[in-house]
């Protein structure tokens, strides 16, 4: 274990989820395993306290960089989670690292700087797409887990730009009357029928209420629960169908929005359920049926990020390109 | 005029819209504005054409560099106007004008490129927006006219980068019920309720009849008509105050996707024609109107672009900043 002396060679990297926050210490690009430890937010008062116990355990005094990546909005070097009011900034965490390089940023973005960084096994393909002649630095991760948000990859290596968005926050699409029926319900509900309220794990669950009140049921499950019973429950069967087509009708828009040629990737425990009913329920249809533009959707590659550390792979490489600066 | 010898001193550039096709001589930068013609298209069977009078009636025999804008899809350097059939790839636009380094673009990438090149007088503010904090490296070209389509511009001067997109293919908002009339009439008579069959000049036509027939009437105008009978007409009225909702939903959206802090601007016809009623028909409170992010949409200054001649200022720019490279 690192610590002493030598500790000012290794940086600190933290990825801060809805439920759980990964801490690893990296040395360089490289993220040291045998460093990685899990923490159940619930069970601590702040992330401060956090990373300070973290360092305390692992006898680290100080790190030569560190880097933050928080499920919620930054802004100005300050993110938030919401959920938690949890709040941090670079300043702050600069004087907990007693690093004088420090980064607080989204988790999409985070994960948008692990591309190029992950094995083939941690990549799982879905739609192949079709070459792209050059165009495919640009790229796209969509998260959807405790709350949907996306993060544009673009430009050339060395000079990438990894983008933070709300997009979880724009309108679900709506191209039936059962969508309609379903929006009318969550503006209703839960005050804004954003893509949010429909693609995330609270999401799903309000999907299946809506499915028992549309089949005169009036029930409740959580999210866990409705994906281990798609064989067994119709209505939480229903569910999926209804999220897995929501999904094509997003991904597509934000392909459309965004033109990723060089990939499309998911992340998120709830991206991940579904994709397993992709094929079964009319994910390609559903993204690629967009009038004249169908066949271009053809091209763009579809995958699954199947890596649980790619956060921390992407906090450790762009601290490492962020080369020598000081914050 | 420039000629002769000295023809090589100077770039072409070349701004084909949809129904309009301006072109001109650069010199670095500065657009010479003695050389600007205007040709419509219709009267032309072909842009290879057209550029090879402009220069020969210039008496130019050879250009330093060239650049189209073309309003319609680029890819791997072929740009294609869809109503007319025209197409040029950039192999042939340094072909005609004898230039080393061509490029064909995205008519709103131009546009893009001419963000912080345009004098105070050819942008008009719509919204103020609030100051960033440093993120104003983002801004968002989007533009209504023949078509619709928007560009992400990022990055830092010098590595800025001008993003192409196809948003006006993505799915139009629906967040009332006669949102989801008016797609459903959209997607009955023209195929796909893409944001382009509601935003752009066949939109507008499209809102004023589908407003007619939901008045138990049966009509209909163009454009230019329904426009100039915004006052006089209550069913042209009626189409304009539906066509600035759903600016307001559709621009609300694309700022989420893409947070340009930098600010939004809006080019094209039907954006300049509209945005005179944006204050009387509530186009502030469409776009702001989204949940728990309603507030940060206040972050956003919103303008429109009056100079006709910013995408050839955009090309120069572009040109200009691509040094002496070989394309």
């Amino acid at each position: 274990m690192p610590g002493g002396a030598d500790s000012l060679a290794y940086a600190l990297i933290a990825d801060v989820g809805g439920t759980n926050t990964r801490i690893a210490l990296a040395d360089g690009a490289a993220v040291l395993d045998s460093t990685v430890k899990k923490y159940s937010n619930r069970e601590h008062p702040s992330l401060q306290g956090l990373l300070t116990q973290y360092l305390r355990d692992l006898r680290v005094d100080r790190c030569s960089k560190s880097a933050v990546a928080i499920a919620g909005p930054v802004r100005n070097g300050t993110g938030g989670l919401t959920n938690l009011k949890w709040e941090i900034n670079e300043a702050e965490l600069a004087e907990i690292t007693g690093a004088s390089c420090a980064r607080v940023l989204n988790d999409l973005q985070a994960q948008g700087h692990a591309l190029g960084r992950l094995g083939t096994e941690g990549i799982r393909s879905i739609l192949p797409g079709r070459p792209a002649g050059g165009n495919e630095t640009t790229e796209l991760v969509i998260g959807v887990g405790t709350g949907f948000n996306a993060s544009l990859v673009v430009g050339k290596k060395g000079s990438r730009l990894v983008l933070p968005s709300e997009a979880g926050h724009a309108d679900l699409p709506v191209r039936s009357d059962e969508d309609w029926r379903l929006s009318q319900f969550l503006q209703k509900n839960f005050g804004h029928a954003s893509i949010e309220e429909a693609l995330s794990g609270r999401g799903l669950e309000h999907i299946y209420q809506w499915c028992c009140l549309e089949a005169g049921q009036s029930k409740l499950a959580d999210a866990a629960e409705i994906v281990a019973n798609c064989e067994s429950d119709p209505l939480a069967r229903a569910a999926m169908v209804t999220m897995v087509r929501l999904m094509g009708k997003v991904f597509g828009d934000l392909a459309l929005v965004h033109l990723p040629f060089g990939g499309i990737y998911l992340i998120g425990g709830v991206a991940r359920a579904a994709s397993q009913f992709f094929e079964e329920f009319g994910f390609q249809e559903a993204f690629s049926s967009k009038g004249p533009l169908s066949d271009l959707m053809q091209e763009f590659p579809v995958a699954v990020i199947e890596d649980d550390f790619a956060a921390l792979l992407g906090l450790a490489g762009h601290l490492s390109e962020l080369g020598d600066e000081v914050s």
